[in-house]
């Protein structure tokens, strides 16, 4: 992330796939860029999942979005 | 919670009580309840007070409630 | 614990509750009485919980369990 | 807590109780106050407990307490 | 996860994996599945691997595993 | 922070500054303030940096920021 | 620890000893190899113990054991 | 610090300051040493502060100090 | 790892990717493996990544990586 | 620890030793035994060490000790 | 920081001054930067320091510094 | 540790021994004083080992170490 002298803000999400971490990180950061045009950076907090017949049914990936407020 | 192919947001709130920790949890949900009508999990971040003449005056529990974000 | 010359054996329960996180602990403490009858002291890992309509649905208190294993 | 411009001193304490964590709490504040009169705030560091017959016994809670140091 | 009454079991596992870290996932949880049909969710714990001639040999994940336990 | 029987709302910020960790946390309240009038306290939760030539070119500090929220 | 294609399974001990740490651990080492008989690896989580008359009276050392499942 | 054949002593301290981290840490050392002559080296645990009006109002920082006790 | 009775070096590293965390930490251990040829084993600490237009453009993942210091 | 109705005291010291961990946590007991009888358990918080010509010179181990306060 | 396809190398230091936490920073970037040109990004992960007579002596700031490494 | 106005470098080691704690960490400070004279301080960062037959067969202690960085 190339920081300015900006401030900026951090909202936490959590993206679910069915097919991979990547896949859950991008289903959220997809949702939140309809709304939020300049996201910048995120990290990962979490990853958990829900099980069915002993399979991984959905990932669930938490992460911090950061974005520059406007001034 | 029951996770489908949605996104979630997480907030962080503090709520307070003078009676117990269940109750500051409640009064947090209560509010945050007012305008999002989907709270669907919690988790307990943290639990401090205020103390006066030796007893606890406000439990204050804070904590990360995650809701599903509308498509 | 009064902690002998003994080697113990720690498992990680959730208790849950509709009512409070002490219900909760006690509800795990109970079923994992039925096969484990010398448990001997525990530690809270995690408060959780499911919201149905902006009030604590469930209360989901993760915790640890030891107990001594015979020799 | 309201800071002004003081120092405060911070102490471990651990109270129990065969009821609730509340109350383990409350009475950990009520041996302190016996001494320290202005304590002001609290936080939660650990909760614990003995087991007695696959119900909880005492509940162990163990808090940091702050209290204004007189100058 | 959808918390009913019960009390869930956690164990703790490590599933390794030659090519992604969602196959360790999903090699532990298999494995699971052939004692315990009702694995409910899981969350990671740690990555690491084993690495021959500067690329990763096996994708070493650890996870806990939850699970309601019988009444 | 005097808590009294409010709910309050944490949101994460990071400030940025040439100068100084202060003048970062002052540079995220300020802006945090053109919208929220009632913020209350603050956490540092992280300082990290840009570097230009083996010196601090921004100071970046992340905090939490706490706010009663109106009924 | 060699990791092959196995998926491994992980348990919490406390082993208590009243010479040292080392035995502590080696005490739970044994226990467990009586009932699981390829241990293969180990992390001390945490150390305490009990004091009597100013002395350590029992070291407690808690420890993850792993182990490979069969298949 | 200088580390000899001694017991050392840990306690806490949260020092306050209007102006910056530093001054709120050399203020809790200051009063520390009206006490205790011999303190040795202080770690930084957290780092709080109350807002007014958009603007840290106090910096808040806890801190662990140490010192040798006498024989 | 087999553990001889060598000592080990660990070293920190950020790979980078535009397509998979995996690839991330692979891109890592080849570019170290050009000056160390023994490495041994790695833990991923973080993963973080930078974002273009609401899509992850680089994954960024931390990993420590271990190799015997030779005698 | 056999936990009754009483409140607990937790107190942090550093204890040295040029031999052993052990050593130097018993001489932190014995120093802390002089004005306190009741000394009940301990946990090990960190254990650190100078160094002089590649040999610990000083085993530096930080340690909580409880104890319960009289009524 | 401006994540390319590259990989970064984390290197951890203390900084040592007797006037700000900043300066601790920056001497030890400074020195970073007599032998490394592309120092990037910092993260302080402890903030610590020496009292003499009641006085911050030396404020020891430990970061880890990340830098590109060539091709 | 003595802390001047120097910059010191903090790096990591996992020492192995067959006998003790201790042993492992004397063994990798054996092993950097080869190529660093004035190691100065270190802290333990993990314990962990392998097992065979029921029994320790290497304990493997990793540690930071630092030593002050030549002007």
């Amino acid at each position: 992330m190339l920081m300015k002298d900006h401030v900026y803000k951090l909202i936490e999400l959590t993206g679910t796939s069915t097919t991979t971490m990547e896949d859950a990180v991008n289903k959220a950061l997809k949702r939140a860029h309809k709304t939020i045009k300049n996201l910048s950076w995120f990290q990962v907090m979490e990853t958990r999942g829900s099980i069915d017949k002993g399979k991984v049914q959905h990932w669930q990936v938490t992460l911090k979005v950061g974005f520059a407020v406007e001034d």
